[in-house]
């Protein structure tokens, strides 16, 4: 069976990578996989559904032996993607989606080379700032703390494989960018090293 | 508007090739580019549109001034790709597609680096070799010098960007494979070096 890739997908708020996410998850070639936490379970939360629940020392243990393919604080509590539970989905046959920041993606490229990093932007600085404003759920504080973060993350984007824009209601063509990028990944020489070898054996 | 890629496809005889690239060529994205050759026009033959039809020392002036993409020598005629031709097609948006041979493919990777290399292979040397003698129209000899070839070029095929595999019937995969390396391509960060500069300026 074909490995699937691991997608590492970050943006900036108002790129819309979570209603793009949504919609290649609705395909069952793509999957998330379950993120592990050292923080109490809510009513109602599944052991191995929302999260796994993990205690700090196994986090941190997990961690230092290399475990946790990435990982972030959040109020005193550790999230993160188990190494391990990433592997079984790809090994399945499915590509892994990973939602997560600049900082994330970079340790995933170091425990994890063969990741496809992929950046998902607004047309513009300008139209972000638009559009952040038009939801007019949040704080002009809380706009400006994320402006400030598009400002200091974006020249980072060179670190990434893809840049996909979301231009207006774009969110499906961003979806098909993206299922065009694991095609394209898949048929990479880079990753059919023994195509030669195989060629003649098959 | 966004300039269109240089596509170079290869592939061994038996890989299809033909066939993938007249299916891409049926929609508009893609084009191929004039030839230039130093043999005589055939009854009925256009000069700019079957062939540019010039002379040898043109053509050999053009290849030491770097104006040839590519161009082999058959039968003692000389025939290649006027780089000049290849670009006025990338500049009008659409994609160029050359299938030339695998030496070829290096000059082209050399002169413009740009260039995409995609290998269209059969899905096994045995499956290529029973396809070639099931056409029943080539002598031992013709079929013998084709394989022999194959095991020649095939360990080159790690300098190609993609490997398509061509299996049975599926020209029109190869083709959908092919369109979604465009697609990928297109958005690949190398190829938006000034992305990080463009999202603040626009």
């Amino acid at each position: 069976m074909k490995k699937g890739l691991l997608i590492v997908i970050s943006g900036p708020a108002g790129s819309g990578k979570g209603t793009v996410n949504s919609i290649l998850l609705q395909s069952p070639e793509f999957s998330y996989s379950v993120s592990a936490t050292t923080r109490a379970p809510r009513p109602g939360e599944v052991d191995g559904v929302n999260y796994h629940f993990i205690t700090k020392e196994d986090f941190e243990s997990r961690i230092q032996n290399g475990e946790m393919l990435e990982y972030t604080s959040y109020c005193g509590n550790y999230y993160g993607t188990p190494l391990r539970e990433a592997i079984e989905v790809m090994e399945s046959g499915r590509n892994l989606i990973l939602e997560i920041e600049v900082e994330g993606a970079q340790n995933v490229k170091r425990l994890y080379p063969e990741a496809v990093l992929i950046m998902l932007l607004p047309p513009s600085f300008a139209v972000q700032e638009a559009r952040l404003r038009g939801r007019g759920t949040e704080t002009e504080e809380k706009i400006c703390e994320r402006l400030n973060r598009t400002r200091e993350e974006l020249p980072l984007v060179g670190q990434y494989d893809y840049v996909v824009y979301n231009r207006d209601g774009g969110a499906e063509q961003c979806a098909d960018d993206i299922r065009a990028i694991v095609r394209a990944e898949q048929n990479a020489t880079r990753r059919h090293s023994d195509a030669a070898v195989a060629y003649f054996k098959a």
